[in-house]
């Protein structure tokens, strides 16, 4: 069986929102999917980094997978996270979203151990694919080493995709790295997305799939946009485009980007739940939401619908 | 409710066993486990670093302490590991470690952000005990921050435990950093636990309850018999015995330790599965296990029990 063809554009990892008492704020959580598609998403990643993944639990994560599908969420645009520590556990999250008929899995090395062999970790994803045992698996590689603390170095990545090219079919590459970016865009067949927009228009010219980035979550439109222009009008006409983009991406980096968008969305929407974090992160104080809503709309005249 | 008497001693964070299709042995797993209390162990930490616990599914974790408790050892003698990178199945492992009879639970702070704020560790351990929500919940702070990526500062550990002195009644540190343990040694109350019998009479001097060291699955008799004589004979005899306790610890640590105690337990055994780690961690080799052995034998006379 053919892998089924690319999400081509940008993809969101969604925002996690939370209720006072730490449950999932399941009505927020589908209405936000929604709306990241409607602003111009091609597809979703509910956990990734992004959607505090590692803070939510295995039952929640399954569950949360199920009420998009159910709210009409075709599960062919998404991505989920599946990747966790431990092979059974993370066998379950895949197995799980390849049952619900997604269009692959984004998975971390497992993270725990440090300084691990190369050939540790491709058992790993090999007997990942072994324990899935279904044919309609696609892994996305999932390589955000200052986070995780464990990376997927290029020839680790290189090997897997060779050995299993129908199922090792990408990456995301959260490096912020455009050496390494650079370097899997050479493997050839793999689909590569950068986890940022800052380098979009080079990593197009070089072949990327799309981009999965965490300001998808507030700026599909204009991410979006600079890949539809880098399509139909080439990279000149994208890259002009795209310096506002990434202005806007490095005004969100200027604070902790999860918990400054949490507050962003709950100063739009007037949801105080929107600014709920799950420790270990904090939420952003109302002055820094404010604070960062008042640079968007004063340098981007940005404003987020409510 | 006074929260229970400590555990004086060596504690051994138990090995466990794969069969070669990677499910765990649980008949290796449950007679090492009373191997180590019949060598010496006065409790057992199933599920600490040394377990490969973050390599062991939930429900994996759930059923070897069962497994243990059907085969006749005493929950009360039992500090499971529980700590996940999150909140709502670390509280589902650490309530079972409670209801089970546990003599509590040792837990990780969640680790997979890096460079979080104290009050969201803080925060996440405030939660973890409203979430358990058992007067008989007694945790130790697991600190071993070169392998989870983060750990658990000085005043923070002592910040919770003077909020909340039943629960949070001590720590292991695992840092290898005598200036951490000491410091910890000198929080009024807490049982302070080094990672590793190296500082093992200093740690005794200054009042530690004991130690939980990966070495305890192959050298219980002499962690414990150093921790007996500081008891009976005082620091002087007791620190003429480290001597050879200290050599012992460093020849393993020569080696990646899990791998190759594994190893020695094969050879020892003639059961090849007991050489098996789960992905990421590659076994050792028979050369690697061979020659620890006998450099174990010549300067320690040290023979394994089959």
């Amino acid at each position: 069986m053919p892998a089924s063809a690319p999400l081509r554009g940008v993809i969101a990892p969604t925002l996690t929102p939370f209720n006072d008492d730490m449950t999932i704020a399941e009505d927020l959580y589908v209405a936000h999917a929604k709306r990241c598609l409607a602003d111009g998403c091609i597809g979703l990643a509910p956990f990734g980094t992004t959607s505090e993944a590692l803070s939510v639990g295995m039952d929640e994560r399954m569950r949360m997978l199920e009420a998009l599908a159910e709210a009409g969420v075709d599960p062919a645009c998404m991505i989920p996270g599946t990747g966790l520590t431990n092979l059974p556990d993370t066998i379950k999250l895949t197995r799980h979203a390849v049952e619900l008929g997604c269009a692959g899995a984004m998975t971390l090395p497992p993270f725990y151990f440090k300084g691990v062999p190369d050939d540790g970790l491709y058992d790993y994803f090999r007997r990942l694919i072994d324990g899935v045992a279904d044919d309609r698996l696609q892994i996305y590689l999932y390589h955000i080493p200052q986070v995780a603390g464990v990376g997927l170095p290029v020839p680790l990545v290189r090997r897997l995709h060779q050995d299993f090219p129908r199922v090792i079919v990408g990456i995301k590459d959260s490096s912020g790295d455009w050496e390494n970016t650079s370097a899997l865009l050479d493997i050839e067949g793999l689909r590569v997305y950068p986890g940022s927009e800052l380098p979009l228009v080079d990593a197009l010219g070089k072949g990327a799939t799309g981009c999965i980035s965490a300001t998808a979550n507030i700026n599909a439109a204009g991410i979006g946009e600079t890949i539809r222009l880098f399509d139909t009008r080439g990279a000149e006409a994208a890259a002009a485009h795209h310096e506002a983009v990434r202005k806007f991406r490095l005004a969100v980096q200027g604070y902790a980007p999860i918990p400054v968008m949490k507050r962003l969305l709950a100063l739009a929407s007037g949801d105080g739940r929107w600014a709920n974090t799950r420790p270990p992160l904090l939420p952003a104080s109302v002055e820094e939401g404010q604070a960062l809503a008042a640079q968007l709309a004063g340098d981007f005249g940005f404003q987020l619908a409510a």
